[in-house]
């Protein structure tokens, strides 16, 4: 479980919340109109159906930042989709759950590229 | 802030957590020798030394999961290290902490290759 979430509060200082027990499903999206606001509302619509899914524990769904540009930055891409959960066969739920299936079949026209990191600590 | 953690507490149930008012920081670390174990263990003390940095509010540390083989996944990085922070202007201080200049100085000989990916919601 994400043991390092359990003793949050709202005292909780910096640096003090290590994810322990988790895994990280971080996708990354390319749409293939980034600049399409039609279906980037859309998308964002569906990220956050997608997010309902019950056994996501935690999530953070994003656009590139403008951090300093850098050789090793990656920062093409349109949309960051991170989601935490307790086990691999929780992320085995995720991944055959409708709502999911459903997001790939409605979505899955808008996008022509997608990486995904999944990993343990 | 991050302020989807402020309600955290121990029962915080499923779904709930959606992170806002983050800038986070995932970094992929590809070691040059990945099944060296003095390298590993090195680098694993250096990530944890790394978390000290004061403007960090939450991490998660990790390696591949042994989730399903698929064509979107990218599995052959070494290290995941994943950090958020409040603002870009958080994000900044850490780039230049000494602690943070230490870990380059003392390890950039251990990879080949490290890919950046920051994104805020």
């Amino acid at each position: 479980m994400l043991a390092g979430l359990s003793p949050l509060t709202k005292n909780t200082t910096a640096g003090e919340v290590s994810i322990n027990g988790a895994l990280m499903h971080h996708v990354f999206f390319w749409l293939k109109e980034p600049e399409n606001k039609v279906h980037r509302k859309q998308f964002e619509k569906a990220m956050n159906d997608l997010l309902k899914v019950e056994t996501i524990k935690l999530s953070h769904v994003g656009i590139p930042a403008a951090t300093e540009e850098r050789g090793v930055v990656e920062n093409s891409y349109t949309y960051s989709f991170m989601v935490m959960f307790d086990s691999l066969g929780d992320q085995n739920v995720y991944q055959k759950h409708p709502i999911h299936l459903k997001f790939i079949e409605d979505n899955s026209d808008l996008w022509n590229k997608v990486v995904v990191y999944d990993s343990v600590d």
